[in-house]
């Protein structure tokens, strides 16, 4: 594991690198993926560097997930979708890549969208300013203007 | 959507329709899927019937990943994995299938199980020995022997 002064997350929660942040509170941040599966995609972290889900306190993971709904019924409503899949992969196994316990709200728009495509292929980076629109969207949703 | 009366998942919690329970609580049960993508793939539901992710309380969704987390340690180490997946789906074009909230807890063991095959060609309905076990396993890393 990396140590946690190379922690991508951990330098977006401290603001070294810049993103596109939806929400937060004391102990959760929520931003868009760089590399979304669709316009939309957010991530919602624990402040605390956590590993995966076994690390993370009972308290911490249920206060984690009652923001995961509400950045839920944000990013649909914001992005026009009804269907939505929420992912936490633990473990490279399990599909980790970034090793920082993370929450993936992946708004579905396509009927015909293969659930087998979701993790392959995404689309290129967004270009900046799409994504700076799509996080001012969930921020009005969120009623953070 | 179904009336509750014919929802699998009401059945189940019910006790009309048998499963191999390995929790249970005032507001949550969790049960082997029946038609897991990986021996050990446990579903984590409310009792109480709320159709997805965007239905359920702030309090009872804290609580539900709360036990996500318990079930999550007890079937890693049940089924000696490392990797474990955490999926929960919302609407047809989601993913959804079976339209009573329910997270998916899925044991991932092989390093060249490509992500976009979870979800694809699982496996035929294990034997009810083999799930019972599984279910007994699980049961044991819960504490409830």
């Amino acid at each position: 594991m990396k140590p946690m002064s190379e922690c991508i997350f951990c330098q977006i929660i401290a603001g070294k690198v810049s993103s596109n942040i939806v929400y937060q509170d004391e102990y959760v941040m929520a931003f868009l993926s760089n590399h979304p599966v669709n316009p939309g995609h957010t991530l919602v972290v624990p402040k605390k560097h956590y590993e995966n889900i076994y690390d993370i306190s009972q308290e911490e993971v249920g206060h984690l997930f009652e923001v995961v709904k509400q950045i839920s019924m944000a990013v649909r409503d914001a992005m026009s979708v009804e269907g939505l899949r929420i992912v936490q992969n633990n473990g490279e196994v399990g599909g980790q890549v970034i090793f920082h316990l993370h929450v993936h709200v992946i708004p579905m728009k396509l009927h015909n969208q293969r659930n087998d495509k979701v993790y392959r292929d995404p689309p290129d980076k967004c270009s900046d300013e799409a994504l700076a629109l799509d996080a001012q969207k969930i921020r009005q949703q969120l009623g953070g203007r």
